[in-house]
């Protein structure tokens, strides 16, 4: 979204008191920062200790200051002080709370310049690998601390890190902005997280807001802030409030959509407008259905896959250009796209022995494909894809489209005419374009208007830092958001059946594959 | 102040969640309260910790809930919460700040009822007696933490003995409002006071608005918050205002006057439409002038004195009706204002030795006048007033005449068009306006213009807990009142001088006044 600097730190010169003029030093300071403020509000809150430093304070520095300052809904909180000359930076920290991976960045709230990143595997997962597993947890005596405790210190030990490398202290740190899914943001909240997973599936809060640092255990500046994103509900979380407000698709004068393939498939599509959003934990028929596409990232990790229409060669690519050991989401979306359209699957994704020659082996019953012969391999077995692998692939390529045809259905929009998608996480950053539109999972769109937006989790949370306006878009953009439950009615069964081809089984929606 | 009852306590039943209305437990919360509540705003706060409590509650409790609240500017604060069913008393406390007496009154906040009242002597007194020995004491090492410790441990036995009184727990308590003077206010804040006392006399807050009880150390309900009255300045304090809001002069149609004898005399004059306030500590010429009458009443001591016209009788009247030990205030003033009308002392005060017979006696060169012969004291020596002490009570009734005549003047009011005038504290209480108006402390009005008010500090402090509008109106008050600095100029020190005698060079403003 457009940006304007941020109002985090001022310089505030205060008219010394005299005995005319004997208001005393916080309510003198109040009024200063009031006129400072961009805002009618001269609601300005601090904390006691703050409030304790101050007499001392205005007279040492000759009744110049700085001063940091944070929003909470219409008000703001002073979060530090110190003489104006102090050169110290001052700064503001922006979380991406993932399941699997916590992404932190670093950044000058005086500037908005980006300072350190450092990123650590949550250390919740050493408690069960996805949020099903950590809410069981949770519900064992003294679990739900035990996970609390866990993402907290793993966050104060990453607060160090990124502090040493950026040669600051955490105290140094006044604001936090933290988005996550609704799950990771109960538990770094505290908050039993047991009702999320049950029906009719409620959160403990939906609008967290600014909290002290100090409440919840993170050790930065003693009157540091923390924004938690907030939620639409237990599976639309503050992590896609965060990517919408980075995306801009809330400022957007013509529609749009934005998908976030991650623990789910969730989804906004709207415009300045309206807004409208789902997500893809749509029933036991889809479950896990989306969330196949292996994330396993990493070095040797097939990542990108072609075929010489020439030759029938394969051209392998691997993360790091090492030997292949695995293959990951944009991978297998490649390679089954390219099967396709060398006709080594049909339209229902089965491989075709005809056209697999040498590459098709039967392992325990069930046709694997070669990716990577044994020759070749890291670990000197064949690399191979399942049928059950590509069957999932299917399952998971159809929900997707299925989810994306009934939201756009739900308001008389086509897909054709969006004007942007969004793609967020690292499946956005990874996927061809061309490759998902070849097997039917995204719609076929010129490959330009696909728009991969990296992190945007964190980056919505870095803006809320670094803009003067992000902060108060938050709340509006998670109040805008008409929530669509999906229905597995018949009519979704229908349009999901029908997604099961390659690319569709309307193969006029994807003019542009032309499978051989 | 009118009232009607206040909002503190609630009963709400939530809608509970659907598929279809799966708003979380807090927000359905806020949203309910919201409607139940009699302001626009729907800003509602409440701390990490009753948040965690609240899905299991909200669910044992078959979503019907009794929360109890608080008002923090124009915001709502949750400060407990539980089962519609509880039916364990929500109480309040207000809290009478003195630096000599601390009073304290537990409100029970549904009903407004007062369940029990604790005093205790303010344990600051024992690092010194008033007000400037604190400050000097606050600006040794950890002197300020030391202070700030006694009041907070002293406020906690005493929170533990009137609970005990009224069969509840100090963690029922989750409202308490405190009003004192602005150096008590400071050092149960834990605020350096040492700029109140130097020149320009600038406080640290002049509204400290409302705290957490826990950032305070006072142990009363987790999420207790407190009320700390606002001040104008350094010499007019929050206990003042308390003042103010209990005796409704911010509200009347026409306009009366407030005087608060404490340390310092401090009035307020006004009416619904303007305020005007100073305080007595008006320069070198008048310091101690208005506190010197002796404040230590008890048992055996003179607090009336009369004399019978026909034969010269004295009638002594002491508290308790024990034998007589001492003379406090009221007792000095009725027997100066005997003394004058029977011509014992003329009209500069000093003592008439053709009038006072054998009652008067040289000690150390300086008249004294016996009030009790030894043979009927407690001590067994005679008890007396000397020439001293009456050129001292003349200073101090001089000085407050001409406080109260050059507020009047400023707004150019007569004092004897005053329909009210209220009397706070001990001293309101005891002393007899027509010996006050004999020797012209106060002005020649009819005595039942005098209202005394009591300890109008803790009743005001009560009145936030038990009225629906008191707590918007202390701030309200506050910021209507203009505050008169007493410039001791020429003109103040002439109307000083005509004030100096008895009971006024300008007799004929005390017509009601006949010397014999």
């Amino acid at each position: 979204m457009k940006t304007a600097p941020a109002p985090w730190v001022r310089l505030v010169a205060l008219p010394p008191p005299t005995i005319k003029n004997n208001t005393a030093d916080a309510d003198r300071l109040v009024a200063e920062l009031a006129k400072a403020l961009p805002a009618k509000t001269v609601d300005i809150g601090f904390d006691l200790d703050l409030l304790r430093q101050l007499p001392a304070l205005v007279r040492q520095s000759g009744y110049r200051l700085r001063c940091t300052l944070f929003r909470k809904r219409d008000r703001w909180i002073l979060t530090g002080i110190s003489g104006a000359d102090d050169a110290r930076t001052v700064a503001g920290l922006a979380v991406d709370l993932g399941t699997t991976r916590v992404v932190l960045r670093l950044i000058d709230l005086a500037t908005g310049t980006a300072l350190a990143e450092h990123a650590f595997d949550n250390p919740q997962a050493a408690v069960g690998p996805d949020v099903l597993a950590r809410i069981h947890h949770a519900e064992t005596p003294a679990g739900l601390r035990h996970l609390h405790a866990l993402i907290i210190n793993g966050l104060n030990g990453a607060i160090d890190s990124i502090c040493r490398t950026a040669g600051l202290r955490p105290k140094d740190i006044s604001a936090v902005t933290v988005a996550g899914n609704t799950c990771m943001t109960h538990l770094f909240l505290g908050l039993e997280p047991r009702w999320i997973i049950r029906e009719p599936y409620i959160p403990v809060i939906n609008r967290p807001g600014v909290l002290r640092a100090s409440d919840l255990g993170l050790r930065v500046g003693p009157f540091g802030r923390v924004l938690v994103f907030p939620n639409i509900g237990s599976y639309f979380g503050g992590d896609l409030i965060a990517g919408i407000l980075f995306s801009g698709l809330h400022q957007r004068e013509d529609t749009a959509i934005l998908v976030d393939v991650g623990t789910n498939a969730e989804v906004v599509l709207g415009n300045r407008d309206w807004l409208i959003g789902c997500a893809g934990a749509a029933g036991p028929a889809l479950e896990s259905g989306v969330t196949r596409m292996g994330m396993l990232a990493g070095p040797g990790v097939v990542d990108r896959v072609s075929i010489d229409p020439a030759t029938g060669a394969f051209d392998i690519h691997t993360i790091g250009d090492e030997t292949p050991r695995g293959i990951c989401g944009s991978g297998v979306i490649d390679l089954a796209a390219q099967l396709f359209l060398h006709g080594m699957i049909d339209i229902r994704g089965k491989l075709v022995p005809a056209r697999c020659g040498d590459r098709l082996k039967i392992i325990g019953d069930i046709r694997h494909f070669v990716v990577v012969p044994a020759a070749q391999s890291a670990s000197g077995g064949d690399l191979t894809i399942s049928q059950a692998d590509l069957d999932s692939l299917i399952r998971s390529k159809a929900a997707m489209y299925t989810i994306l045809e009934t939201l756009t259905m739900t308001v008389g929009t086509n897909l054709g005419d969006l004007n942007a998608f969004y793609v967020a996480g690292t499946f956005g950053c990874f996927i061809n374009p061309r490759s998902a539109i070849a097997i039917g999972m995204l719609p076929d769109l010129p490959p330009e208007r696909y728009v991969p937006i990296g992190n945007s989790s964190l980056e919505g949370a870095a803006l809320v830092l670094t803009s003067a306006s992000a902060i108060d878009e938050v709340d509006r953009i998670r109040d805008r958001i008409t929530y669509l439950e999906l229905n597995v009615n018949q009519d979704f069964m229908n349009r999901f059946s029908a997604a099961k081809f390659l690319p569709h089984t309307d193969v006029g929606r994807f003019p542009s594959v032309q499978p051989g």
